[in-house]
């Protein structure tokens, strides 16, 4: 690569976060061709700003552009795929990242020291877990050997786990937990749009330390995804996890899914997502646990693995299928 | 190039920026060599930050590590050179392209619909300055016919030209304007420690409108670098470079250099800068004239073209020496 390309990727990374959520990926990808004024009049957007986002999207070979008229290049179907990634890291963690220089000064690294956007994090990563995480999580659900009565989702965001599971098990009760009281308000709507209303409860807390609650009595499905690694460091994820046995006495089963660090992986060859997950973490001091870590905390914290589906895309991401020991 | 070497650039161009302001850059280039515990601890950094950034450069081949020890990576040298500009894009206007979903729609374009970093952006253009525009700068001041008894610098930021020229000529007094006050503050600063104090005054004002001022009356020499292009579009760049004739009765000769908008260059084929510079001025709605745009402006403004100097990088810059019509 040449340190022109490297400069004009950086440019194309905010242009395919940005052509996502415009809708210019979705029509190229239907269309096969893009009429640029006819883009712009449809969706009221400023044609010199979006013309800069196909020049960017052009520069890295995602899209070709001539006049008026863009067509995909040769790296659009793979970009296409992993956008989400690229969203999740120029615009939910564009703040962090553009503060990068001064959050790595350990002067600087008290109080609320950085800024991500949570909205576009989540827009994120409800992508990110449709695409990876739910073919994993439907096995997951198929495996099951019981049809929970009440489920319970920890760090349930906007409320899209829950209605999944509203939807495969049409009796089910459940309650949704989430440390972000703008989360759960825009669940709440969520649910109730869906019908739902009566048969999810929420909980703002922190599942790291979750206290008991009646709502949490019948819940025999438990499900976390992509927070796991704020359980850590490890003495703290023994602690957390045990304390969720006790919050949730009649849990079944508790499928845990996240990503994990990465090990061995020469930087060049580093995959999508993962070295801006990594680096994202590291300056905001948060511990991602490895494979090998995840699989030695479990028995100490009172659960036996029953399974666990691996998930290639981001790498090293898993799903643990857990149950209370006895 | 693939996907994930597009993503990992998105975080390298981040990397370069901290490499660069943390002194990374500056250490592997004095020793060819760089021990990252070592580095840290003598510059109070937070490790795995750290470690994180260079895992980004090595990412992107401009480092290469091994345990705790970088040494260059094959794209090192080229990237050093143009450390000011990745800079300029992830950090100075990083909230700019974080922003580039909601900028792009027209609703969102009213009020101050977008966020720069003013110091990040000075940082960078004090180092663009001197590698890009001091070249030729030198050049058009060795060509001046006359030793200037006052000048005036428009956009003087934190006063680095008004110093330059104190130094080129011993005796001379003069003024800087510049829209920001806190530019204008730190401009003081500067030129009080230089020693310069007694030399120099400065004025807050918009170089678009400027009004006459007494300290313009006996300014020889006009010097205006990297923001001709907020003169435009072409009837307020006439009626401004008019103004300037007005405010400043006795000026000999104008030095105005920038960077014009590139014409007929391949998308793939941008060099650095010329993408970020084009699409940060489409988002923010600023005209960036082109090099045929400003050829044709002058005459009817009342200044003769002297002399022109071309600059490479960034692509299709340019210092115009113009001297007053009589």
């Amino acid at each position: 690569m040449s340190v022109s390309g490297l400069f004009n990727s950086v440019v194309a990374g905010y242009a395919i976060a940005t052509a996502w959520e415009t809708g210019a990926l979705d029509e190229l990808s239907a269309r096969g061709r893009l009429d640029i004024p006819s883009f712009c009049s449809r969706n009221d957007l400023h044609q010199p700003s979006i013309r800069g986002m196909f020049a960017a999207l052009a520069s890295a070979s995602v899209a070709e552009v001539s006049g008026d008229s863009v067509v995909a290049g040769p790296l659009f179907s793979e970009v296409l795929e992993h956008k989400a990634f690229f969203h999740w890291l120029t615009i939910g963690c564009g703040s962090l990242f553009s503060d990068m220089p001064r959050v790595v000064r350990n002067d600087n690294r008290s109080g609320e020291f950085y800024r991500r956007d949570a909205a576009a994090i989540a827009y994120a990563c409800r992508e990110i877990n449709a695409q990876c995480f739910d073919p994993a999580f439907f096995r997951a659900l198929s495996a099951l050997d019981f049809t929970p009565a009440a489920v319970a989702d920890l760090g349930c965001g906007s409320g899209g786990r829950l209605v999944q599971l509203a939807s495969r098990f049409p009796d089910v009760q459940g309650v949704g937990v989430d440390i972000a009281g703008d989360a759960l308000r825009a669940a709440e709507k969520f649910v109730h749009n869906e019908g739902l209303g009566d048969r999810f409860s929420f909980v703002e807390g922190d599942a790291r330390s979750l206290v008991d609650d009646p709502q949490f009595a019948s819940v025999e499905l438990l499900t976390c995804f992509m927070m796991g690694h704020d359980f850590w460091p490890r003495a703290d994820c023994v602690e957390s996890l045990r304390r969720l046995r006790q919050a949730f006495p009649n849990v079944h089963r508790f499928l845990l899914g996240d990503t994990a660090r990465t090990q061995n992986i020469p930087d060049v060859d580093k995959p999508v997502f993962t070295l801006a997950f990594e680096t994202a973490h590291d300056l905001m001091g948060v511990t991602i646990p490895t494979l090998d870590d995840w699989a030695g905390v479990f028995a100490e914290a009172g659960w036996r693995v029953v399974d666990m589906y691996t998930v290639d895309t981001p790498a090293d991401s898993f799903i643990y299928a857990l149950e209370p020991m006895s």
